[in-house]
């Protein structure tokens, strides 16, 4: 399956103000792209690309006062396959994990695992480790909090999401995040493409979307305890501790974002072209 | 000078766990280190030591169900100068850091940057950018907040220590940092040796020290809330966000600490051998 | 000035659940009524009318299940002038106090006095006490809280509007009498009628509004740090130590709010009848 | 059983001070009382009696610079029997409850009844209503929050309870209470005397102590989510809606306590002297 991925953004940039962009796809699926993936800005301007330490492809600016417009239009081949489960995946003991993935145990800004881990045992710390643990605190946060746009804040946590049972696709996956660490499975939020592929009906515009993944049996694998079930299209783009880490665009300074839209299609006849 | 560098700690450990360690000086101090600086174990058990994204040398263990012991002493040559210093360092923009600078101006477990912000431009929006800015945070927080060793509490964060006005050198620390990434300053929270050298009185038993290092002039620069003076003696062991990724040893399950003993005494006449 | 008041709720009511409503005029406005103030419910169900120890007049009753209407029409006699003020009014030191007015001095749900106490005194310690000191107060919370309908979330406290800077009328109102109170000066959180008399343009759909009242120089004065600045046509409905006193309507269980109006008109020609 | 009761209280302080006092025995215990119960002040000054809102007999006075002393000696018959229980008391609905009963389901300041209700359904939202729920909710606050005196502060609330699980006797009562007033259990926060009678081991110096009430079957009842047994020789000094209500002393500026001594022993030959 081939989908066609894009973005079109603008800012009003009362004075010129650096900006840290994660808008390209993640290391992992370059080799899925079929048409150059890159970052367009209006105007031009100088953009420096660094890999931050989580490896996410960075862009950084220094936009001038006046409109500022970061848009791109790529291709990329997909499976065309639901997100990938194994049940039988297990946990790996602290001791035997990689390394690098030490840090997705860890507390951060909008995961604080020390609040909230005697509320994870007491939930869930009878359930089968490994796969159905996951599964466990997916359905969990699916059923207990309630999703809607207007419940969203910047400063939202994990335990925010616990107490107020209210948030946005960040929200649930912070607090999903947050119950896997307090258990020891190493768990990172990440942000992508999610299109409605496959979806009956699919009620709201089209944005970027978060979901996490959990680290069983030696590899990462995709949950999402907003949707809570297999979904068709993802492409990651970043991956960090929480949202602090991967928010699409970082302003040091002020910006008041005009317009956001973002493209994610299966694409039925389109002839590709090789990138 | 020659400083004699060491530690006795010692866990009740129920069952078998994991431990990651964060015992060694950081690598900046390597050279300076004359005798080896091992971390050594009781009962011997398999070490793997990694470099973690911050550059801190880490080890790793399973720790045995029974008593554990981590213990070193090590000798290091130190400049005997007081912390340095220099008044005309300067911001460098945003668009000016280097790229693994980036990641120190991000909100963290206990800096709540995007809570503190508006505070931290109505204190010090008009103090002179530069050293003379990150100096104002030091001298309002180490003015504003009271030290105790019963203030401590490891779920404290910057805004409660903005509210609550006590804490220990962590929360001191924890809240200038917040303060110089709430403006553009980036700002590491570091952990390290700290002994009495040039003290007059040193009131409590040793332990290991927290100060911060703010990015100044293209360099890292020592800042001590706390103590909000300069020092001598200090030896870096490892650096982070804030204290969540710099613990001195972190436990994936049940662990006492039952000792803790922490050296940090000049050496005056005591022949060095060659790490 | 005769101003009509009234109001329609309805909600849908899923199981039988208690509700007290806080939805007549204060003790202190009823001589001004020209018609009675009843809280008229469909269906016709007992109501129970008590005043509570804030001296409001409550209504409760039993909700069946199904739709539930609470409305009301009522017409009030108004000076036409705005909001009283007096520059002169002095503090009274908390020993003068009248007893039954030190419990506005206290931290309750919304308003953490004991988290916001050096904060105050560090802003408005150096402004002249009494009135000009909650004037002062007013203007900050005025000059540095935004003001959104999307910002409303019912948990948000003095503390969360301090840091988010984001709010509705309840939440600046809710900062202004916690730094009040940390300063030692007794404020009340208050509700009632709030129409666009003499304001020019009126952007909002009518609401209850909230304000607050300080004690001043032996009486209760009207402030309001959302609009900051004399309003006419307030009409009193209900006094408490915060929001969670004075909720229009609490409900003990399930409801789902479907519609809400609320009138607040001046009557020029209208011909009044005598309560 | 008669009770020899008393506290013997000093503080510094620097500058003359209003100072409210709730240190005598409640109005519930006054027919107990075989002395008279009389607040004494060093040096002399007025004292204004009067009872609050919730019925508490307080005492405010101005304390002039230099050393305050607050002390007092009284006797009181005890039943000599350990709490009441009944634990066929029944839940009423809240629309049987007394109106004045109604302000003991709302939240406080270190009561969060909004952001406990979810977890409180979760947890005892199944055991049987009445008497049995309110055990639930004390065996689990005892059982999973650990007691230690160095974990007292001052800013704690039923949420930090909740996720810290460590706290003095005011905390677990906190916790409790808030888990009450989410399951529509009216329960307030009290202090009083509680001696070591009938304890075979009194590890700690006397201490003011809290617990709370519930209100079933009609009437308050007591509970203690600290001890979690019926006690003997409890007399009630101050009730309110959590310890922002109930604080022994409430300094309106700077005092310093240099002594805390409190007596609560049974009296085994004195004679009694008629109050």
């Amino acid at each position: 399956m081939l989908i066609r991925l894009g973005y079109d953004i603008k800012f009003e940039v009362p004075n010129s103000v650096p900006i840290v962009a994660l808008l390209n796809v993640y290391q992992s699926r370059t080799q899925d792209l079929r048409e150059p993936d890159i970052l367009r800005v209006e105007p031009e301007v100088k953009i420096d690309t660094y890999l931050d330490s989580f490896g996410n492809q960075c862009a950084r600016l220094l936009a001038p006062a006046g409109e500022l417009r970061l848009y791109n239009s790529t291709l990329i081949e997909d499976s065309g396959e639901p997100d990938a489960a194994d049940p039988s995946a297990a946990e790996l003991p602290v001791e035997k994990l990689p390394t690098d993935v030490l840090q997705y145990l860890l507390a951060s800004r909008y995961c604080e695992v020390d609040l909230l881990s005697n509320t994870a045992v007491e939930l869930f710390g009878n359930t089968s480790p490994g796969w159905g643990r996951v599964k466990a605190i997916c359905d969990w946060v699916y059923s207990k909090v309630v999703f809607g746009y207007n419940y969203a804040r910047s400063t939202k946590t994990a335990l925010d999401v616990y107490t107020e049972r209210m948030g946005v696709c960040r929200d649930f996956q912070h607090l999903a995040v947050t119950f896997c660490r307090c258990l020891n499975i190493p768990a990172r939020y990440v942000t992508g493409y999610l299109g409605d592929i496959g979806v009956p009906i699919a009620p709201y515009p089209m944005d970027f979307s978060a979901w996490f993944e959990a680290y069983l049996g030696g590899r990462w694998w995709t949950f999402d305890a907003r949707h809570n079930k297999p979904r068709i299209g993802r492409v990651l783009m970043a991956v960090g501790r929480d949202a602090a880490d991967v928010a699409i665009t970082t302003s040091f300074g002020i910006t008041k974002l005009t317009q956001f839209t973002v493209v994610t299609d299966e694409v039925k006849q389109e002839a590709t072209t090789t990138a």
